[in-house]
């Protein structure tokens, strides 16, 4: 599967996934901590807590001896799903509750002003929207993935259609 | 459920939904396109595009009479899923296929540059990412909720638990 977005679905797709990294990331590091938060059987919380500890989003460390105790601490890989958990939420709020009943908002931890979550390109700042992004073959790509991307431009959200190259005239 | 995170997982939180969506956003509109693309059963198919319009991320218009055919396009609430989808392929290429082996790169569709995509505030232009962001009870937060962030900052990914307001001097 070559495509990054169906391969991260593949990684993270199933709900509770990124419920679990979402109290990981908000302070929960003990079994009971999340056991506490999220309101599920211990029997399905071990399997997950393993599951998010074989795909190395969390990092299970012993904290305690006699007996042995482990906490649950998120790697790297996962702490850079904050940015997916953050515009998800901005969307939950805008088209799930809606503006003036958003039960929950982000702020700036320091000043606590108010935050809106918006993905840019990292150079150019510009807000990555309909028509904007391009898909293009990279280093990885296979050579019948690179002959379709070639072939026919794929822009996320145009309004129309691209145009085959070989309809460009000259 | 208050968590906007929690309650975008409930409606999009199956993989398939923003599989569907990616390819209506690349351009896919008939049954048939999507059926290619997706290599599913006409019968689950059928039925992942009957709940993405009972959601009103797809909207089915009529195309054509005689017999009836149908064509679905993303709605302005599915549309705006398309910066969700390029922080997942964002994650996707860093952590599943890793630099100089991404089989598809976004590029800025006009230029044909390079992009990054990276969550920010919109007016301060900041990077979130772990420490920066905290969370605070919107207009539409019940007394319990509330009460419960007013009582302890919650920052996402901050490393060391925030210090509950009680702990502060003075």
């Amino acid at each position: 599967m070559e495509c990054p977005i169906a391969r991260a679905l593949e990684e993270i797709g199933e709900g509770w996934t990124l419920l679990v990294l979402r109290d990981a990331l908000l302070g929960a590091r003990q079994f009971g901590e999340f056991e506490a938060r999220l309101g599920i059987a211990a029997s399905t919380l071990t399997r997950r807590l393993d599951d998010l500890v074989g795909k190395e989003l969390l990092e299970r460390r012993l904290y305690s001896t006699a007996p042995a105790r482990y906490e649950y601490v998120p790697t790297k890989k996962g702490e850079e799903l904050l940015p997916v958990l953050l515009v998800l939420a901005s969307w939950g709020n805008r088209w799930l509750f809606g503006n003036g009943s958003e039960p929950i908002l982000p702020v700036d931890a320091n000043s606590g002003a108010r935050i809106d979550p918006v993905v840019v390109d990292r150079a150019s700042k510009r807000a990555l929207r309909s028509g904007v992004v391009q898909l293009s073959a990279g280093p990885g790509a296979s050579r019948k993935l690179r002959a379709a991307l070639d072939a026919a431009p794929r822009v996320l959200g145009a309004r129309k259609r691209g145009r085959r190259r070989s309809d460009t005239p000259g």
